[in-house]
């Protein structure tokens, strides 16, 4: 059976640890869950330098985008406000409308909050004023202040909490719930507590 | 004055969610303390893969490691067992005895230990057992079911705790230490607490 792709967003400056929890959980094959198909897309093929100052090779353009992927995962980082990320707020609009999975952290969570695309869901954002004067932002009343909101197919996520992010995004793509949980213990109970948890005779 | 250079050495099949906290936070420029030169080694120049499957592109090889730079640091990854690693060993080697910083993640800290790089100093690993049967490992004794160890120059820690890794090498770095925990609390309390606590007038 051929693997669902779930497509990451990487653009230049783009936050290191924000993606690296769930693209390894998704594209790796040892886990219990079937693995995904991971591909990162930019706005160009060139290489994209993160925060940490890795340079990624994009698989794909944004235009490259499979119109039968799983899921759309936008990545935090510096270019979110620049005219660059432009292009990505049709893609992520049709991953919603279609029902398909879209994910946003940091600041791609903004950036789906200012391109109106917050407006029919629950979302949090890193600070509820990251909208403020947005004119197509029109649901301050769906701000929560939480680590991460999944509301239906949208999975919005602040950046200092990419953990949480990777189990509402687990969750939204249909993971066993107890899946979900013992992975995300797995890294914040702290390992040893995990394996005394989950793995007692270990 | 000219920043120090921190090495990652990435090999195929690296750890995503391992390098990302720490990255981000030592290339930042935006942090508080200096920024470091962050730079990617691998045993090629040709693109390194992850478990996420993030293509990579090295900055350099292992032989071009500078012989200034204040840090090497392994993160782990499905590489570590593989003859392709074993010309790591005496550059981890030079690093801790000429007392700079070296610091490895996951199967990156039972690889220093199959090597005899981690019998003179405490450590962790993911299980006490990863090095059992190893014969340069000579430091039982030495070992902590922590989920990082620093001990002078040296910090392992294992592969679910990026963030207390990435903590322990900023103290090894000389970062002060309010400003280590404030950065690990930030990624850890969750950004509302953390929030409440460091800027409460926010």
């Amino acid at each position: 059976m051929p693997k669902d792709t779930i497509v990451f967003v990487l653009l230049e400056g783009f936050a290191d640890w924000e993606y690296g929890p769930l693209a390894g959980e998704l594209a790796d094959p040892q886990v219990d869950h079937p693995a995904f198909d991971v591909r990162y897309a930019s706005d160009t093929l060139d290489l994209k330098t993160s925060i940490g100052g890795m340079r990624m090779q994009p698989d794909i353009t944004l235009e490259q985008i499979p119109q039968d992927a799983a899921a759309l995962v936008l990545i935090g980082g510096t270019s979110w406000k620049l005219p660059v990320a432009q292009a990505v707020a049709p893609i992520a609009e049709r991953f919603l409308q279609e029902g398909k999975v879209l994910a946003a952290i940091c600041d791609a969570a903004r950036f789906l909050g200012a391109n109106g695309l917050l407006n029919a869901h629950q979302h949090t954002l890193n600070f509820a004023e990251d909208t403020a004067g947005e004119a197509l932002y029109r649901n301050a009343a769906g701000y929560r202040p939480e680590e991460a909101v999944r509301d239906r197919n949208l999975v919005t996520a602040n950046g200092n909490a990419p953990y949480v992010f990777a189990r509402e995004v687990l969750r939204a793509l249909g993971t066993p719930e107890a899946e979900a949980v013992k992975w995300y213990e797995f890294y914040t109970l702290g390992f040893h507590k995990a394996i005394a948890k989950y793995y007692p005779n270990n």
